[in-house]
């Protein structure tokens, strides 16, 4: 596998910088420049727009589309949401000399983008040349509110360099965007309104009737004219330049979804709009600051390079692994219990704005450890959508609730039945979550509101898809998916028997405890869920009856007739043929020993104090020359385990380009969008693997193994009200209690109190 | 499973008769009243229309539409072909006393529609009443010619019972059809002539371009006056009535698909009227009776009640066995190497006119051994459809020729890549059928010239496609569907790997044969197709390294872990719930050890005499208790085999409603159209069931056993130039050679010498 980094971008500690437009590389840095800020995102698109390569992204999380399929076989969806580009609120035009601005045709110098991880803020310059040899600098700064998810804000600056004289600028509202795979506006004619230099506008997008509105203060250098286009509104004022002297325009947007229409809608948006003009551009470009200062506090990682000849590798490292953990918290800061983490975040339209069990096999610890109540958060959404799971369930003739494999709004949307109908993680993974983060957090309050019900109709669900052998009587899920998504309609996958025993045990030992502990709320439960007496030992039964299938060895069999199946020589797979999925045959890809993904070293990830080292060594050893990687948080898992193992080269090399995957365009399609739940597993990768962290045990523990080529490893983790910083060097690795009380934590396996005085521990 | 029959036609040797309209029952009628002559098919719609439930199908064989699916992973298909209703050549129009006939609405009497299977026409008459209270009797005559491919004949006959006056007969052609499921009218805007009593018109289908011309000689009582309507032209003519006299009018059509288009097209069509009007129809209907009399000579099946009691139940089977032996005839009688059968024949929508492995596996029987001709030319379809074949082939990256599970034209069309992709049944039917067909007609020419290059390339594609056991490195498919469709992208499927390892061997047995017989057509096709020296021993390498799971009993695992599968009670799941597909989940369906049709029985089925009785024994009663029969063949499969298992009883249940499972909508859903390749299993059900008939050994074998229904069993059989007429009474069975040279037969297993003396088989 010839994948290759393409470094292309300045390497800084804290920004992102282009230097110079490279047309071909225009949709890889729009992602890159992406900003978010939860509830909603912008692709780093030129405001401008123009006829240079460009997928103009404006998204507001929660606003979709929704396709008719049409009816097949029961149990396969006939509809699917998908997010849909939604209220343009950066229109922007600028003309001079009778030129319009366009960088597809311009002629232009000095570009620069500048992504500023302690700002949230993208800048763009650069001097525009007209035919007549005029030139003006022009600078444009844009920034997401992350306290407010409804306010956007815009700068733009103009400034002669040769001449003096007269441009225009225009800026608008619309709902003109066009959803790129799908070649249509999904927005209907809206309605719109001025009020003096504020515009105003909303509409109702087809299929899903949702109805959203932006509207935005303008601050203009001249008198502003208001005109109409298609499905937008604009004003337009004269900007008298005189030579050296910058002039500015100001727009500060709010974009709300809130479920309400009509007059309402734009009655809530007005009042949006009057508390985000309310106060400047420039306070709350300070408030932005603060935000980022204090949330790096905590959130930061720190990497110093060994020495000279490793200082230019361990700074981009540095600067990406920043990047990575800047962009997933853009995604979802928590705040919200209606959205969830999209594959591409909201930075491309490619999955559909879909979250995935991603969310909490991959980007959960990093909430945990980072931002606890983002983590609750992501919980609620799952528990916010249950009603939808139940309905999955009963669609596939189950009981209880089924997770969706990819959704936005709690419906399974994934049209393709074999994932959709086979693949049981979801439903695991929220089962996971929740005893992960009650494990972690210790917030047992969310466990008896919300956790109980959720695990309670999962066991259901499972046990009413789980079947018993003919020749054994042995437990185990028959026709499924593994996490390995290569192989389908397998029987007995370890991962999903293994899951599923673990959920179910789990779902009847809350219960059990709820029983006793929290009578009043465990009657209610019963009462609403209709619990029979004997559920939850039938899951017992069916949990402690379930095939695992494990050898002498502690060799785990992914699935059934797994050994036996035709060997791939992966190393032989030539460059051109990735990826697979469009260069094989779909049935090919699925007939032999080559996996996907991590599928039993999942689960010895997930729940890694559950088994001996000798285990996950032989399984290791076993399935890593089997794996295929076409999943982008594959080599995460393997260079956490690979660390365990002590395998240091292979755990370094296998985290590779993990902090740097969009960066450097690693898997060549980051045009498409971010790999934001992926690049989650790049903090994991750092903090599992390399710290050691291992939360899935009775006490938090630590392994630290600094790779040789950092001098020191910097970070901070969240841990019960605790703040405990952590400095890895070549000498050793000492953790500070920098808030909160003291804690008894593992220590290379060994109990270690951490307390003011903090620790210390040599290196191995 | 409480399926039952629903007992509507009268009764009778020869003819289908309907007494009374229902129009509940409407379609059903329809579908059972289809004629067709291969070329073209018509539902036995009323020619006048109406308001009445009806799908008026008229169908050009190899005349379909095209879909665009959209592209998703490689080896999915994009596109995809379906049967559209085609030249409308019944349009008639009726008026009298200002009504227009319309049996949704008007009132009538004496209703009756009767199916001639010794004419092969369609005759509908009633008493129309009309409001003003007179009384015309209306009688509709309708025919296809077996001879000429693209004739249809039509008369209409008025005969006023209580009044003389006047009507008004209109009769058009058009292309104004809507495909039902798709609610559209594939043709574009017809060109159309008139030339005196004749019309003429032509039109362009959607998505595929294929262009149809109808052409019609009228003759009118009265003057016609031409008029036009969307996508229709027409003659009128006023009818004049008096008491008691019949007056008729008639249509000789002719309907051309030639792969001709415009004004050639036209010049053909015209020539091909021309010929059809120099006949008139009366001489027609002559020839056409001619034609099923000499047809019925050999291909007839005679039952007789054993007594009193059973006579009702047998003439049933006596007419019902007839019109299934009639419909396939109609289906398919060779002579156009163009066409294959489709799975409704060309009397429905449903199955879009695709033909499956239907063709050799459940049809090729019937033809083998009442018209080898038609045999013949079933695999010449498969020849002149092996470039598709090959370009399927490189889309599952395989080499050599991949068949399609679902086609009209040679292409793939099926858009379930489940089904597409992973059944391999259809390409080992097609060399099973060639094997077949070479064994029983003794026709190596047809080896020579096409065979031995469709098994080559299906040998190139089996080899491609086969794996090999990184346990055992034994050799088996890896990922397929087997004839049981409940369970897909399995391993080591018995059949797939049995009929597998037998293709190999015949592929290259059959090179091997011609390279020494026939030198120079070895050289010319291993040049053509670049056969290189080593692959034949390739084949016969995977051949013998064939795994076949099969136990110390002679028990078969129907695929790797088959056995350990969940266990179904099919006896417990409720009748409501049929068909499964529609009531279970798909993924239900899936993962347990139910099985939809014979599999491991299949296989058995086809290749008889490899194994012995134990074996079939043993498999027989496991398997047979796990099978759901949700395909209509399976019945048959199982009657068969139970009767050569002894298992009288069994066997006389399983055939059931064989023979008249649409005369008695059997399954529920013969309004669609009908179940031609199931209905050809009847047939096979008798002579393979009953009288023994196994022609996959070295000699042609009987063993007769006459159910205790049935007094006398009558039937022949074509065999390598001889006719075999066969009898089969209480005492015992003979064997008579009513044409050709003497022949050594396996009677009960014993070789035996049929000469012109006949043989007698005792009862056994």
């Amino acid at each position: 596998m010839a994948k290759a980094a393409d470094m292309y971008f300045r390497v800084d500690p804290w920004k992102i910088i282009e230097e110079g437009f490279d047309p071909a590389r225009a949709r890889v840095s729009e992602s890159v420049f992406s900003l978010a800020n939860e509830a909603m995102g912008v692709r780093g698109f030129f405001d401008e727009g123009g006829s240079a390569d460009s997928l103009r992204g404006l998204y507001v999380n929660g606003v979709y589309s929704v396709d008719r399929i049409g009816k097949s076989y029961r149990g396969i969806i006939d509809h699917s949401h998908f997010l849909i580009p939604a209220a343009d609120w950066l229109k922007t035009r600028i003309t001079l000399d009778g030129e319009q601005l366009d960088l597809g045709t311009a002629r232009f110098r000095d570009f620069r983008r500048e992504l500023d991880m302690r700002a949230g803020t993208l800048t763009r310059s650069f001097v525009w040349q007209t035919a007549s040899g005029r030139e003006v600098k022009l600078t444009f700064l844009r920034f997401l509110s992350m306290t407010h998810g409804e306010r956007g804000y815009q700068r733009v600056t103009l400034e002669a360099l040769n001449f003096d004289g007269e441009a225009a600028l225009s800026m608008g509202l619309g709902f003109d965007t066009v959803h790129e795979g799908r070649e249509h506006c999904f927005w209907q004619e809206p309605a719109a309104r001025r009020d003096g230099a504020r515009l105003m506008i909303a509409s109702k997008a087809e299929g899903s009737g949702q109805q959203v509105f932006a509207g935005a203060a303008f601050s203009l250098p001249g008198e502003p004219a208001y005109f109409q286009e298609e499905k937008s509104v604009w004003l337009s004022a004269p900007v008298r330049l005189r030579k050296g002297q910058p002039v500015s325009a100001e727009r500060r947007a709010a974009v709300l979804y809130t479920g309400e229409t009509g007059d309402a809608l734009f009655a809530r948006g007005e009042q949006a709009l009057d508390a985000c003009a309310a106060v400047s551009l420039d306070d709350a470009l300070t408030a932005q600051r603060a935000f980022w200062e204090n949330w790096w506090r905590t959130a930061d990682i720190l990497i110093e390079p060994a020495g000279k000849e490793e200082e230019a590798a361990v700074s981009a490292e540095q600067q990406g692994i920043r990047f990575c953990v800047f962009q997933l918290a853009q995604t979802y800061h928590g705040g919200s219990m209606r959205h969830n983490i999209g594959a591409k975040g909201l930075t491309g339209e490619v999955y559909n704005g879909h979250a995935f069990w991603d969310t909490e096999a991959c980007c959960l610890p990093f909430y945990l450890f980072t931002n606890p109540a983002a983590a609750r958060d992501l919980l609620y959404f799952r528990y916010n959508t249950l009603p939808g799971a139940r309905e999955r369930a009963a669609m596939l003739d189950c009981r209880g609730a089924c997770y969706p494999i990819a959704t936005q709004n709690g419906e399974e949307a994934c049209p393709l039945w074999q994932h959709a109908s086979l693949q049981l993680q979801p439903s695991t993974a929220v089962a996971y979550g929740i005893w992960h983060y009650v494990r972690v957090t210790g917030d047992e309050d969310f466990l008896w509101r919300c956790g109980a019900e959720m695990l309670l109709e999962i066991a259901r669900f499972l046990l009413s898809r789980v079947g018993r052998s003919s020749l054994t009587g042995r437990y185990g899920f028959y026709g499924v998916m593994g996490p390995d998504e290569f192989h389908l309609m397998v029987n007995n996958n370890a991962y999903t028997n293994y899951m599923g025993s673990r959920t179910l045990t789990y779902a009847a030992d809350t219960l059990s405890r709820m029983r006793a502990e929290q009578p009043e709320a465990y009657a209610a439960l019963a009462k609403k869920t209709a619990l029979e007496e004997q559920e939850p030992a039938r899951w017992r039964e069916a949990a402690e009856g379930m095939y695992i299938p494990m050898d002498e060895t502690g060799l785990i069999e992914q699935h059934d007739g797994y050994f036996d199946l035709p060997h791939t020589d992966i190393d032989a797979i030539p460059v051109s043929d990735f990826p697979l999925y469009d260069h094989w045959s779909y049935d090919r890809i699925y007939r032999t020993d080559m996996i996907k993904q991590p599928d039993v070293l999942m689960m010895l990830y997930l729940y890694n104090s559950s088994f001996p080292g000798a285990v996950k060594r032989v399984n290791y050893d076993f399935y890593e020359p089997r794996t295929i990687h076409e999943s982008s948080l594959s080599p995460a898992v393997h260079s956490i385990l690979a660390a365990e193992l002590d395998k240091m080269d292979e755990a370094v090399r296998f985290f590779g380009y993990a902090t740097r995957l969009d960066l450097d365009n690693y898997n060549r399609n980051t045009r498409e969008g971010l790999h934001t739940t992926s690049i989650a597993m790049a903090w994991a990768n750092i903090v599992y693997g390399f710290a050691g962290l291992r939360s899935d045990g009775e006490r938090l523990a630590f392994a630290p193994r600094l790779p040789a080529r950092w001098k020191r490893l910097d970070f901070s983790v969240l841990y019960r009200g605790r703040v405990i910083r952590v400095r890895m060097e070549r000498e050793g690795s000492s953790f500070r209690l920098a808030e909160g009380e003291p804690v008894t934590v593992l220590m290379n396996g060994e109990p270690r109190t951490l307390d003011a005085g903090g620790l210390f521990v040599p290196c191995a």
